[in-house]
C-alpha cells in the first residue's frame, strides 16, 4: 500500500507517491500559480496525484500546506503563501478529482510528523522540530500527540521572542527567533552591516544583496569576522530558543531542518554546546539535538506521514 | 464522596478533605520538619490526613510536591526543598499508615489540574498557569493533557529564557522568568538599586531587605519612580513569557496565580496590554490572561484534583 504526499509551497508544489518505509517511488513537482485561484490550484495538484499515482495502490493523500489549517475538516483557513484563499476546502477539492481521501496538516506539523514516521525522531513521543528556511516554522509532538494548538495554529516557534529588543520581525514583533535566525535574518544582517564591513570577504565578489545564508557558513568557516558576527548570533538565537524548548517540553530531541541546517555539524556542534547554558541542570542529559536527515523530501514525507499517523489512531 | 488533597512544601504543609465542587470541608495544617527524614515526613502527613478525615467518606489522597516526581511509581525523585530525599516512594508509605490510594503530582502540574477543575480553568483543554512566588512554577494542560514531558520534568516556564543578558537565575542561568518576575527577583532589584534610589519611598520606613513586593506594587501605585521601574521590569517579563506562550501553545487560557498575582488588576491590565506586542496577529483574540481565584488553597485544591482527574481517566 502507498501514500501520496503534496509539499504545497507558496511558488511550486511536489508530489511523492511514498512506500511504508518513507521511500518515494514516483514523483513529480510543478508551480503552484496562486495567483490562478484555489480552484485553479487544487485541480492542478490533483492532476498531478492522479499522474503520479499510475501503476501504485494508493490509498490515501496528505498535504502539508503553509497556513492556518481546520485539519478535521480540510479546510484552509488562510494563509499568508495565498492571497484569496479563505476557508478553502482544499481536501474535498482535490477529492472529487481523484477519489482518494485526501488530509491536510499545517506543513511544519506534517514537517514533525515526517521526522517521527521517517526521520531522525522516529518513535519518540516527545519531539521538538524547527525548520530553518526563509521562515522558521515549529512542530511539536509531546506526549505522542501533534501540538496543534486550541484553534490550530500552535506550535509557532519561530515566533518565540528571544530578544525582547531585538530587530524587527515580519510578524510585527520585535526579536522573534524568526527575525534572528531564519536565512531572511541573515541576509539583513549582512545588508545592514555592509557598510561597516565592507572589506569582509563576503563582498569579494557579491554584492550584499547577492549573499546567501550558505555563503555565510563558509566564509565564517575560513575565518571571516563579519561572517563569524553573524553565525554567532544565529548559533545564540537557536541555543536560548532550545534551551527553552528543553525547560518547556522536557524532550527527548530536537531536531533542527529546512535550508540553514545543511550547514551541518559545522552549526549544531555550537548549538549543543551553548544551548546548555540555558538547559535546567536537571534536564541536561533528558534530551538530544539532531539535524534532520529528510533533506529536500522532507516535505512529501511529512505530508505522506499525515496518512500513517493517521492509519495508526484508526 | 470526598478527596483528601495535601500542600506539601519545605517549611509548613496544609491537608484539607475537598468535596467535589471544591469546597474545602476539613483541614490542618503543620510544620514540614524536612530534616527529620522523608519516612517521619510520612508518618507526619499520614496522621494529618487521619485526623482531617474523620466523619468523610474520603476516596483516595492527592499531593502536590515540590521537585521532580515519577507520577506512575508515586515517587519523589528528588527536590532542592528536600534534601536527602531520592527516589523516596512517599504514595506507598503514606498508603501504609492510611490504607487510601495515594497519588502524586509536581505541585505546578497538580496547580495546573486544580485551575482546570475547580478554577478560572474549568472545563479548558488548552491552558497554561503560571505560580509567581518565590520561584516561578509552570503547569500546561494542551489538549486535555497534562504537559509532563519525557521523564516528567517539563513545564518548568519559570525557566524560559526571557533575556539572554539578564541577571542570574538561581537555576544557574540568566535572563530565565524567574530571574526577572519572581519574588526573589523583585527583592534583588531593591537590593541592588538602593544606592542609586535612596530617595525612594520604599525606603521611608523599611531598610532594603524588608521591602516586600507587596510594597513594591503599592509604592508604584503611588507614583514612586524605583517602585515604578520594578514594576515595568516584571510586567515586561511577563509580558514577553505570556506572548511567546500564546505562539506556542495556541491555548485558551493562560493563569497567573501565586502571592505575586494578589497584585491583581494593577499588574493583570498591563500584561494583557503589553504582551499583545509580542503575540502572532493570527492569535489575537484567541486567548484570555487571567488571575487565579483559587486564593491560599490553590494547594489544597491543586492536590484534590490529582485524584478528580484520575477519576475523569478511569
Amino acid at each position: 500500500m502507498y501514500v501520496v504526499g503534496i509539499d504545497l509551497g507558496g511558488t511550486n508544489f511536489a508530489v511523492g507517491v511514498v512506500d511504508p518505509n518513507g521511500k518515494i517511488v514516483a514523483r513529480t513537482q510543478g508551480k503552484t500559480k496562486v495567483d490562478d485561484g484555489p480552484q485553479a490550484v487544487a485541480k492542478r495538484l490533483s492532476e498531478a496525484v492522479n499522474k503520479v499515482r499510475e501503476g501504485f495502490q494508493v490509498s490515501a493523500v496528505g498535504i502539508g500546506s503553509p497556513g492556518s489549517i481546520d485539519h478535521k475538516e480540510g479546510i484552509v483557513k488562510f494563509s499568508p503563501n495565498f492571497p484569496g484563499w479563505h476557508d478553502f476546502p482544499l481536501c474535498e477539492e482535490i477529492r472529487k478529482h481523484t477519489n482518494l481521501d485526501v488530509f491536510v496538516e499545517n506543513d511544519a506539523n506534517a514537517y514533525a510528523l515526517g521526522e517521527r514516521t521517517f526521520g531522525v525522531g522516529r518513535g519518540y513521543d516527545h519531539l521538538v522540530c524547527l525548520t530553518l528556511g526563509t521562515g522558521i516554522g515549529g512542530g511539536v509532538i509531546t506526549h505522542g500527540i501533534l501540538l496543534r494548538g486550541s484553534t490550530g495554529i500552535g506550535a509557532e516557534l519561530g515566533h518565540m521572542n528571544i530578544l525582547p529588543d531585538g530587530p524587527k520581525c515580519g510578524c510585527g514583533s520585535n526579536g522573534c527567533l524568526e527575525a534572528l535566525a531564519s536565512a531572511t535574518a541573515m541576509k539583513r544582517f549582512v545588508v545592514e552591516g555592509y557598510a561597516k564591513h565592507v572589506d569582509s570577504s563576503l563582498f569579494s565578489q557579491k554584492t550584499p544583496d547577492q549573499v546567501t545564508p550558505k555563503d555565510i557558513f563558509e566564509h565564517a568557516k575560513m575565518g571571516d569576522q563579519f561572517a563569524i558576527s553573524i553565525f554567532n548570533k544565529v548559533v545564540d538565537a537557536l541555543s536560548v530558543a532550545v534551551g527553552s524548548l528543553v525547560n518547556i517540553f522536557n524532550p527527548q530531541l530536537i531536531v533542527l531542518g529546512g535550508g540553514i541546517a545543511n550547514a551541518g555539524d559545522f552549526l549544531l556542534a555550537p548549538i549543543v554546546e551553548r544551548s546548555k547554558d540555558y538547559v535546567l541542570p536537571t534536564m541536561l542529559g533528558t534530551y538530544q539535538v539532531k539535524l534532520s536527515q529528510l533533506g529536500k523530501d522532507a516535505g512529501i514525507l511529512g505530508a505522506a506521514s499525515i496518512i500513517i499517523e493517521r492509519m495508526k489512531d484508526a
